[in-house]
């Protein structure tokens, strides 16, 4: 994860992650039937990996969008994350070494 | 995680991550007594480190297939996610850049 | 994250994220009604991406934190753990090679 | 996380896991008064992030040891996981070359 990402592509990136879990959310609030906003809960707590556990698929439909969402969703979840950590420890060392 | 990786590598990692799946779900529907679907459902929400805690193991061999799972399966996971991160985030930099 | 920290950076990044933790304790309280040292630790679980769900917001603007918390709070809380990663695993290499 | 690791030293990272998780086990079973093979149970799914929530910190002693433990067990944890995950992506690559 060492490319240097400027502010657009760090938008884009989590654009898709966002645009991945409003598909997921959608998908989940089809199968399990509940409302939108606790489908896009469920979705960033999921994609996310904390899985709190109070809102899981009860369906066969549910628990394959779960899984789904467990490869495609971490993925991009896990690029947008390691992008602002690396951002994170970057600009602190910027801010230590007086080039903020 | 700079090695540049071909589809066909990312298959064939994919497989792995799928084949261990398989072999804990097997190994917990085993020692838990419930259906091959549930039990795949677990090893994959496992194996993301998502853990929801729905599908848990109540003998002492399904904890030790879950252990098992946690060092194991959340590596080779762990090696699949960050491949397919670190491609995510390169596609992205080479759509942005019309080398697409 | 090849960058190479000093204990006084590690200590600063740490604080950050014992700043964050805070902050979404005290938003999470204000919400959900708990006392400080159970949101405390519902941040520090949720941050860490465990996310037992032993406590879980039942409230929209609690729902909220928790995903702002999801973004935020992972990037950096990951930044620490990845940087105390290597940390451990270079202090484990020098050790082996005499270097300690 | 480039560092080329000998067999030696990730059996040596390994064991440091192993001590820090049976360590954390101790302080659980000490404040939680559950048996040992549950609270190691309970510090390898802390330490992996899975977190299921079917054992957690009842007492303010143990919620102290689990935040503890997501701090510096994930650390060393993911210290594990990363260069089990680099060494599996490597020797994918090399078999997948005739290398092996
Ligand atoms: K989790
Ligand atoms: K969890």
């Amino acid at each position: 994860m060492r490319i240097k990402v400027s502010r657009n592509r760090l938008i884009q990136i989590a654009l898709v992650v966002l645009l991945l879990a409003v598909a997921f959310a959608v998908a989940f609030e089809y199968f399990e039937g509940v409302d939108f906003f606790t489908a896009f809960y469920w979705a960033v707590i999921t994609m996310a990996t904390i899985g709190y556990g109070d809102v899981t698929p009860s369906t066969e439909g549910g628990r394959i969008v779960a899984m789904v969402a467990s490869v495609a969703g971490i993925s991009t979840f896990t690029a947008l994350v390691s992008l602002l950590a690396e951002n994170f420890i970057s600009s602190s060392l910027r801010r230590m070494m007086g080039m903020h």
